[in-house]
C-alpha cells in the first residue's frame, strides 16, 4: 500500500507512540526524522528503525508528530509550529482541549495545527515496545483547531489512513468529554472498587470471580500517567464523576434504609426502585457500547465447553469449533479455583449455537451450557 | 467417584441452581426429591432428569437444599426444618447473615441449620439451563450457624464436594462481607459507571475499547435479582460504598482543584498526590486478587497477535501455539473497530515468550508484541 503521507515526517517524542508512527511510516518508505529529549530515547528508536535523528542539514519537514506526555506536548507543538513555519504540526495527548487552549494563549498559528489522539496503546511503554501495527484499526480521533486549513486536516487524515487507523472527526471538547466517559471514568471508578480490596481477608479474596477481575482489570494503570491525563481533563471528568456521585448517593440512601428495615415489606417506599433504577440504568448504559468491529451491538450466543488445562486442548477445541463450519465471534476463558479445568465461552450466532453444541458433544466435549 | 451424600436429597426449589444440584447428585445414582412453588418449574426440572417430585410416600430425606431467592429462603428454611425433625437443612442463598438472624428470631433448630453459597452462576436462568458441572471448580462457602452439629456442617461439605466444589469454611457475617466487596460493590460500580453511557453521543461511544467493556460487563445484570441481593446484604455493602464515596470525594475535590488551576505546577499542594495515591491504591488492590486456579497471581507475559477475522484462524493459531511446545495460560481476544481482523493476547510464562514469537513470526504470523 502506498502512502498518502510524504516525507520527511519529523516525529518529537520516541516513545511507544512516537516511535510506532516512525516504524510504520519508514514501512511506507516515508523518510522519518526523530527528536528526544532523551538520547537514549532517541537511539533505541533509531535502532528499532522507527528512523534518523535530526541533523543540521534535514530538509524541511512537511509534517510534524508530536508524541510528548499531555502536560507538555503544547509548548512542544508551540516551538515546532514557530521552527518550522511551512510544516503541519499534530500532536497525540489524550486530551486535547487543554493543548488547544495552550496553544491559542500563546497565539501559536492554529492554520497549521490539528490535533489528533490515536486510541492504541500497550502494558509496555518505551521506543522498544514499538510496533509498526499499534494503530491497525483503531480510532484516531482528528481534532481539527476551529482555524485548521483543509489542508492541514487531511495531512493528519492521512496519516491516520497510512497507519491504519480509523479517522473520526470530532473537536477537542467533544473528544474530552468523550473520553471522560469511555476511558477516563471508567478508569477512575475501578481503581475505586480495587482499593477496597487493599486489607481484604485472603479468605475474602479468594471468593474473587471473573466479575470482579473485569471490574478491576485497568486499576492495575501506572500512577503517574493517569495523574497527568486526569488532571489535564479535569473538567470533563470532574463533571461525570459528580454525576455518578449523585447516583451513589441515592444507592447508599437506600442501602441504609434497607439496613434499617426487617424485611423487604418493611423498606421505606421507594428505595428498592432507587436499588433497582440503578441497576436498570446501567443495563441501559452497557447496551450502547458498540459490538465487535464497531458495528452496532450483536446479541450472540454462548456456548460453554469445559477444557482441560493441559496443553494443545484449547487449539483442538477451536479446532473443532471451525470444523464444525461455525464462526467463533468471541471467545473468554475463566478459570475454576483450585482446579486443572477452565471454561471457554464461545460467542457464536444465535442460529449456530444448536449445531456447535451437538458437534462438540459427538467429539466429546462437556458442555455447561 | 461414589458421593459421599445418601439419599434421599430434597431440592426445595428447582430454578437454575436447584436444578443443577439435582442433576449432579443424579449422576451419582442418589435419590433426589423436588419440590417447587411453581409445577412449571417442577415438571422441567424433572424433564431434565434433576430429581423426581415429592410424593406422599417418601422416605425422609437425610438432607435438605433449599434454593429459593434470598428474601424468601429463611421462611423456607424454617419450614423444611420443621416437617423434616431428622434432616440437616442448607440453603444456597447469595447472602447468608438474614438468613441465619430470620431463623433465630423464629427459634428455628440451628444444630441441623448450615448456611452455603456456591459462588457459581450462569447468564440463563431456570431449570431448563441446569447442568451438573455448574459447581466444577467454584468456591463453595459453608456458614456454620454457630450452633451447628459437626455432623449436619460434615454433610453439607460432603454435597460441596460431591458437586465437584471447593469447600470455604467461613461464618454468615464473615462471608456477607466477602461478598460485598468481592461481588456486591463491584456490581454496583459497573452499574455506576455503565449508567452514565445512556445518554452520550454515539460518537463518543465509537472511542470505546477493551477498558469500558471489561469494566461495564456486569452491568448487563438482572434489576430485580440484584436488588434483592443487595437489599439482602445492605449493611455490608453499605460499609464499602460509604468508603468508596469518601475516596470518590477526594478526587472530585481534587480534579476541581485541577480543573480551576492554570497548569500543574498552579494546582494547590496535595491534589495531584489525591489523584495519584488513589490510582496507586487500586493497583494495590487488584494485586491481591488470587490468580487462575485460586493460586497466587502470577506474572505473565503477552504475546499479541494479528488474527484475521476469518473461521479457523483463531484455531490455526493455537495449534501452533501448541506445536511450539508453549503451554498457554491466558487468552484475551480484542476486536479492532470497523476491521475483518482481532488481536490475540496469548499469556505465557514469562521464559517462553521469546520462543513463542519466534515460532509464530516463523510460522507467518504478525506480532503486536
Amino acid at each position: 500500500m502506498t502512502a498518502a503521507t510524504t516525507g520527511p515526517v519529523r516525529v518529537v517524542g520516541t516513545g511507544l507512540l512516537g516511535a510506532s508512527v516512525g516504524l510504520a511510516l519508514r514501512g511506507h518508505g516515508v523518510d522519518v526524522v526523530l527528536s528526544d529529549p532523551s538520547r537514549t530515547a532517541l537511539a533505541l528508536a533509531r535502532d528499532v528503525g522507527a528512523g534518523r535523528p535530526a541533523a543540521a542539514d534535514d530538509d524541511e519537514p512537511t509534517l510534524i508528530v508530536v508524541a510528548a506526555p499531555p502536560d507538555v506536548a503544547a509548548q512542544v507543538v508551540a516551538v515546532e509550529l514557530a521552527a518550522h513555519p511551512d510544516a503541519v504540526v499534530t500532536d497525540l495527548a489524550s486530551v486535547k482541549g487543554h493543548v488547544l487552549d495552550e496553544l491559542r494563549a500563546v497565539g501559536a498559528d492554529l492554520t497549521r495545527y490539528v490535533g489528533s489522539h490515536p486510541m492504541a496503546g500497550r502494558e509496555r511503554s518505551g521506543p522498544s515496545a514499538a510496533v509498526p501495527d499499534l494503530f491497525l484499526g483503531r480510532p484516531w480521533v482528528i481534532a481539527d483547531s476551529g482555524s485548521s486549513r483543509p489542508e492541514s486536516v487531511l495531512a493528519v487524515r492521512s496519516l491516520a489512513v497510512d497507519l491504519g487507523a480509523v479517522p473520526v472527526a470530532m473537536d477537542a471538547s467533544a473528544h474530552d468529554e468523550a473520553v471522560a466517559l469511555v476511558s477516563h471514568v471508567p478508569q477512575v471508578v475501578a481503581s475505586l472498587a480495587a482499593a477496597r480490596l487493599q486489607d481484604a481477608d485472603d479468605a475474602a479474596l479468594g471468593l474473587a470471580g471473573q466479575g470482579l477481575r473485569d471490574v478491576t482489570r485497568i486499576a492495575a494503570s501506572d500512577p503517574a500517567l493517569w495523574t497527568s491525563i486526569l488532571a489535564a481533563n479535569a473538567g470533563a471528568v470532574h463533571a461525570v464523576l459528580v454525576a455518578v456521585r449523585s447516583d451513589l448517593d441515592a444507592v447508599i440512601g437506600a442501602l441504609a434504609g434497607a439496613d434499617a428495615a426487617s424485611g423487604p415489606e418493611d423498606v421505606a417506599p421507594g428505595l428498592l426502585a432507587t436499588i433497582a433504577q440503578t441497576v436498570a440504568r446501567g443495563n441501559a448504559g452497557v447496551a450502547r457500547i458498540p459490538g465487535k468491529h464497531g458495528g452496532a451491538q450483536r446479541e450472540y450466543t454462548l456456548v460453554t465447553v469445559l477444557v482441560p488445562d493441559t496443553p494443545g486442548e484449547l487449539a483442538r477445541l477451536l479446532t473443532d469449533v471451525g470444523e464444525a463450519g461455525v464462526n467463533l465471534e468471541d471467545l473468554h476463558l475463566e478459570h475454576a479455583a483450585g482446579r486443572p479445568v477452565g471454561m471457554a465461552q464461545i460467542a457464536v450466532l444465535p442460529g449456530s449455537a444448536e449445531h456447535l453444541e451437538a458437534e462438540l458433544t459427538a467429539r466429546g466435549w462437556r458442555l455447561v451450557s
